[in-house]
């Protein structure tokens, strides 16, 4: 963790324990870090498990592996290595994740397709199997440890340990969903991938699960961005236990699936704002409200153009309304847009509507809402129905500094 | 101008008078400048035109005009407005630049749509008619001047001059290309739109000056990039006058059409680079050199994935060799790879082949290599012939400076 704590950082929750799901962690020693680097979990047998995966087709083992084996479902154990993400190295990193995978196996006596792993960190150096090794036999032994310290543990240049919790009632019990998530868009060396982890006591049929947090990446995870750049190792898990003793749900006809699917979807976007609250140098939270697109998706890559432009991102570092930067970027999106029905707002007050800069444009409001930490970008398009909203950051001479200022 | 010139700039060239070609410049007063800021070059009759647009969808008015004329194939004149955009401004933006077609018309006695004009400044404000007449009529009677006055008035943020020379030999006659641009990729009202213009004696059809053009952009201004964004209003367009006597170019069969082509070629090169010299803040100029690629479009893509990657610009800006940034940037270009037949290296040293760390990798000529002005990074894809280069520029603390550290 870094010693200046993000201006946008949040509390971690209170997550309680979680019924099936027991978390631990030790010290591998991957790099020169006083703390724990190597998280364990283990979860209760016939625990359903769903993923979502970068699309960065230059991939870890971890994230092959992962994809590979959230098919058949199940899952027994989660490991999380923090410092050497074993991206770009071959047959050496994917022979450390095996021997990882058969490890934790031979101890739980399970398939060793169920134990997933990830790694975020270094990138293009092996994990160390001996370190690795060590690690995991520590993690087995060690003491039960809270959800805050799991969140620190697999953390990299995380400024704060972030975590999100929400309850549902789903067949007349009380279900709990809590989650911890690191990252904020950045690749190793710099070690910023995005892994987050969902557990829930509640029971779910894998293939419901997965349709789920599918979903509920298309509006969260998918509508974030720190500046563009996608991690080769991003990763989003959820697992439930089951232990809740619901009535596993199947489909959205089981009782209480509704109420689940919305806790879900709660707790992604918790996760994915708190990665753009963490994001390099970032001093400013910005919401990006595209409306009046022909589709929901044509309004999601007009609002991620908009939220990865730099030109816009360094005018909200510095406080200035400057629309014209909105009507480029919306312009360079590569999606349906006229001109001449484009609005464009911020904090809720039109500075431009129908394609033309508004005469009676009262600029104080404005100002005063970008003077804040929490900025909002509205953006009609004056096409049809579709709409969508993006998070992202400002970009800062913070950023610069995270990634530039530093020698290997 | 900037006070700060660029510490890449390069010196003006010589450009000699060019027969048919007559810039002249003014003061239209669109901003407070103590200098002029209108542009007029009349071009002979008979000169052939031809363009390539902005490909943003929200354009200006004076590029929907462009485009449109540039189909007839014949100029009289340029116009070239800088302080006003005039994007963004509807139907009185348009107003505008029909009144500077029709005044210029009327002097000349020529058509309307042989009047081409372009506007670089501020957005959403309508360019003042009043001042654009006035600006103008001054112009018409002002004495020629030379091609570096015309290169500091088309320019707004730009710290240095930026124009362009090339010669050719074609049916036994020496012909001359001459040019200037403005600009770095960047949005009013902050004015550094990318207007560039290219003047030639040599007599070429209109149809085959649009086809060379639009192959010289495809390789040229299509793979520079400074920060992603698009400008509404970038053009480049060529005039060439005839007034050098050969035969008439109509296509690659007419003689000295290969040496025209070249020179043109390498004129819109030396104006690519410029721009990328002016970027802001930039400190190195940087070539991504790609092969092996499915095709040379996948490879251009590939290398505008890493060329616009903040993490990799940041980098290069530290000096440092991380061609872990390199591999991300390579996987989220959304074309054909595979982690484990990618090279990366710099300056012509391999860090990575075959989708591993080199073991014997000497970091010492690359920090050499890495602590000057021109950097190369080369990515071999390693799946078939396709190649191309792309340009860009480091990302600096000077960015987020001149983009965020000010108020409007």
């Amino acid at each position: 963790m870094s010693d200046a704590v993000s201006p946008l950082a949040q509390p971690f929750p209170a997550i309680p324990l979680i019924a099936g799901v027991t978390p631990r962690v030790a010290r591998a020693g991957y790099k020169d870090w006083g703390r724990c680097d190597l998280t364990y979990v283990e979860l209760a047998e016939g625990t359903a498990v769903a993923g979502v995966f970068t699309r960065n087709v230059c991939c870890s083992s971890e994230v092959e592996l992962g994809r590979a084996n959230v098919g058949q479902g199940r899952a027994r154990a989660l490991v999380v290595n923090a410092g050497n993400s074993n991206a770009f190295t071959g047959y050496r990193g994917r022979e450390a994740v095996d021997a990882i995978m058969a490890q934790v196996a031979a101890h739980l006596g399970c398939p060793q397709e169920q134990v997933f792993v990830s790694s975020t960190g270094v990138i293009g150096v092996p994990l160390p199997k001996d370190k690795a090794e060590a690690g995991v036999r520590a993690a087995l032994v060690a003491q039960p440890c809270g959800w805050q310290d799991a969140a620190n543990t697999i953390g990299t240049t995380d400024t704060f340990a972030k975590g999100a919790l929400a309850t549902a009632i789903v067949d007349g019990r009380t279900v709990t969903l809590g989650a911890i998530i690191k990252g904020s868009g950045m690749i190793a060396p710099d070690m910023a991938t995005m892994l987050g982890y969902i557990f829930t006591d509640c029971a779910v049929a894998p293939g419901f699960l997965q349709e789920l947090l599918s979903a509920a990446n298309t509006r969260t995870f998918s509508c974030i961005t720190v500046d563009s750049d996608t991690s080769t190792s991003d990763t989003v898990l959820a697992f439930a236990t089951g232990r809740a003793g619901n009535a596993e749900l199947t489909g959205f006809d089981s009782p209480g699936a509704d109420a689940f699917a919305a806790a879900l979807g709660d707790v992604c976007m918790q996760l994915a704002h708190l990665v753009v609250r963490d994001g390099e140098g970032a001093q400013k939270f910005i919401a990006v409200e595209v409306t009046g697109a022909v589709s929901n998706e044509s309004a999601r890559k007009v609002g991620l153009a908009i939220a990865n432009s730099p030109l816009v991102k360094t005018a909200i570092a510095g406080e200035d309304a400057n629309w014209g930067r909105v009507v480029m970027a919306v312009g360079k999106a590569g999606e349906p847009a006229d001109r001449d029905n484009l609005s464009i707002g911020f904090g809720g007050v039109w500075a431009a509507r129908d394609g033309l800069p508004l005469g009676d444009y009262d600029e104080a409001p404005v100002a005063a809402h970008l003077k804040g930490r929490e900025i909002e970008i509205q953006v009609d398009l004056g096409l049809g129905e579709g709409r969508a909203t993006v998070w992202t950051c400002d970009l800062t001479h913070g950023y610069i500094s995270i990634n530039a200022d530093y020698r290997s």
